[in-house]
């Protein structure tokens, strides 16, 4: 049984590989009609992918999964359709392929031409929504890269369904059909099996849980573009616009807590905490959010709060709980945020410029924020149609992974007979 | 003694880290300052640097290194000066910090530029000639980041050496001394050691045999550029230059064999078979160059020639060894690279632009040639003042590694008090 899983696997990267070099070289023209058709059916199927989803939703309530992940789960219309219009939008993109980057002439007459590249065959590794599968088929196949899918055991017969609709859709195309593959063995063998396939697979994206992409980081011979967590800052300065300040701070923690661009920190200069922290911890609160602050932050507004350990800057919570530290100045919430953070997203609230600027440039992060909430962190939000992963790596990609994420490049040089000396 | 070891390569690597906060920061004129200073001392110290290398030949000799091996590790003022021009040279190019890289508005107001930042952190990981270390010194500097570099034991006098005339040079300077640090153990514990520290190293590059790469590849907690080998083609088309086909191949195989831009097989067109190989491999046997011939080369050239089996295909000689095969057309050509290739450097020699095109768009490699020798893939020939190495990977950076290979970027977003919906 493990045996047939392997060889399917490697026979499935193979065949990707096989379609990336055909795909690599595709027009852009047939890349988007290819992405129309496949939201064209996406519409047609509705009745099917909600009927296979139920079976997921119903093994899902079976095993207990809680009411949060199970609306994850759920797939009506209005979130098919959404999935639809994300491949219509990504047909709209500007095609990356083929972009001249840089041009350069030698002084011994080579011309050097940098070119965007598709990166090959992407494997991608996730455990979240059902929208994932065409998301991330709809970006690889517009930045000409083939790409083998790998989804969590919770949503089988949803992506099993959106992946069967959308390569029937191929059929009908000049896209080769073995672009798109998917691993539906429900283990973690099939996951082990593909990281050591260097000779087929270019890179590996995995998303979901820590876990998770500490098991593929650790088992990998392939590239990994990592996201591990996302223990998010905003820094109300001295010089915040107040109102601004309890507007952006809400939305970063309160509109949706589970998520790996939501704060987790707050860092208030000691000049503003009288004035703001009252207020602003008692709306949190109102909101249930669980605080947990620091001793002069206890001193403010009171023993009732939990105290902050050191742990706590560390923690990704995912949930309705703050962290709260009181700073001595700009350079201590920068200090903070550099030893304590995962280099995601940190916001400052400031009016003054001098100190936004070096906020922005100090912070050593994948997206730095002046005056807005760090929930912005986010492909769609970027104008990059979707993301196949946000990246807290430093190599290759940071922040939203979009199509520009899913390429490389290449040297073309032109000589007129040029040899070494 | 191994606990020692180890505790310095984590002091080091701390150490390292706190420099690159503030070294990514510096005004390129502090950078250029202490490259050129560090320059001088090379100058300076030439007799020191001479005698400590004195040390090395004697161990190398005694150890039984080949001569090509000895003179790879020899230092004479001219290579002295070679160093320090290299310096010079990377303290006149752009510093590539803070360049912004694209910028743009979002429905929302939201501004978003993306900056170009140093990476941070550099493990540099080498067996090869001891002006790696300066030239990687200086690259890294220049491109913001503190590095941390292990050389191999054949040239351990040498690079302690030049290292510590590097850092004494740092004093007088902005630049932190902590920025370059060097771990002097000469075994292989202090890489393994090395290669766990993912908090304070942000990618590993490593240099020299595939042994050394494929180690560093298997064994890191940390992102690895790697470089595993140069099996470089030139394919001689039918619509070829003749003298230029055979001063491009004699000159892609035998001006240096050893190094990994050097060709590996020719692939030629069966319309030009007749017309060029006798008297191209009567050139190269004059030149002591071993063939290893396909069938059909072997029927134009005679059988006296051995036989290239598919694992010649494969090969990278390093040494004045040459497999040779006709092919049908520039198809076969492109598809016998794609398939037995390392994705290093190709090159076609022909006068017809359409062929051209289609082998430098279908040929998947970090560098490929359009008549010239595929020996220019080199961080100094591309004007890049020096390399770190050479990437054969996809992700992050192909072909020689330079100061743009050095850098990440960020997000830096403007808003006027923008929160999510």
């Amino acid at each position: 049984m493990v045996k047939i899983v392997e060889k399917q696997i490697i026979h499935f990267a193979q065949k990707a590989k096989e379609a990336s070099r055909i795909l690599a070289l595709m027009d852009t023209r047939d890349k988007n009609h290819a992405l129309v058709k496949m939201a064209n059916a996406l519409k047609a199927k509705k009745m099917y992918l909600m009927k296979e989803n139920k079976k997921d939703l119903i093994a899902g309530k079976k095993a207990g999964l809680n009411k949060a992940l199970l609306d994850r789960l759920m797939l009506d219309e209005k979130r098919i359709d959404a999935m639809r219009e994300c491949l219509l939008d990504t047909a709209k993109l500007k095609d990356p392929v083929g972009e001249l980057l840089h041009s350069f002439k030698r002084p011994n007459g080579l011309i050097i031409q940098k070119i965007r590249v598709p990166i090959g065959v992407v494997g991608i590794i996730y455990e979240s929504r059902p929208n994932v599968t065409s998301d991330c088929i709809g970006l690889c196949l517009k930045s000409g890269n083939a790409v083998i899918l790998k989804g969590g055991k919770e949503a089988f017969y949803s992506n099993k369904a959106i992946f069967a609709v959308l390569k029937s859709a191929l059929k009908n195309t000049k896209i080769p059909v073995e672009s798109i593959q998917m691993i539906d063995s429900t283990d973690r063998r099939g996951v082990e099996k593909l990281l050591m396939l260097s000779q087929y697979v270019d890179v590996i994206v995995p998303r979901g849980g820590e876990n998770l992409i500490r098991f593929v980081a650790e088992n990998s011979k392939i590239p990994v573009i990592k996201h591990y967590k996302g223990v998010c800052h905003v820094y109300v300065s001295d010089q915040a616009n107040l109102q601004m300040a309890q507007e952006i701070c809400f939305n970063a923690k309160v509109q949706r807590p589970g998520v790996c661009n939501a704060m987790e920190t707050m860092l208030v200069h000691e000049k503003m905490a009288k004035k703001f922290l009252p207020a602003m911890i008692a709306q949190f609160m109102k909101a249930g959010v669980e605080i947990r602050g620091c001793d002069k932050t206890r001193k403010i507004f009171g023993e009732n709060i939990k105290k902050a350990t050191t742990q706590d800057w560390f923690e990704e919570y995912l949930d309705l709980i703050l962290a709260v530290r009181v700073v001595k100045n700009t350079q201590e919430a920068i200090s903070h945020i550099n030893t304590f953070g995962s280099q995601h997203s940190d916001a400052i609230v400031t009016e003054d410029k001098k100190e936004a600027a070096q906020f922005l440039k100090e912070v050593d992060a994948a997206c730095v924020y002046k005056n807005a909430s760090t929930r912005f962190t986010d492909g769609y939000e970027f104008g990059f149609g979707a993301e196949v992963g946000i990246s807290t790596d430093k190599i290759h990609v940071r922040g939203p992974m979009g199509l520009e994420g899913l390429t490389t490049y290449k040297y073309q040089v032109y000589g007129q007979g040029q040899i070494r000396n």
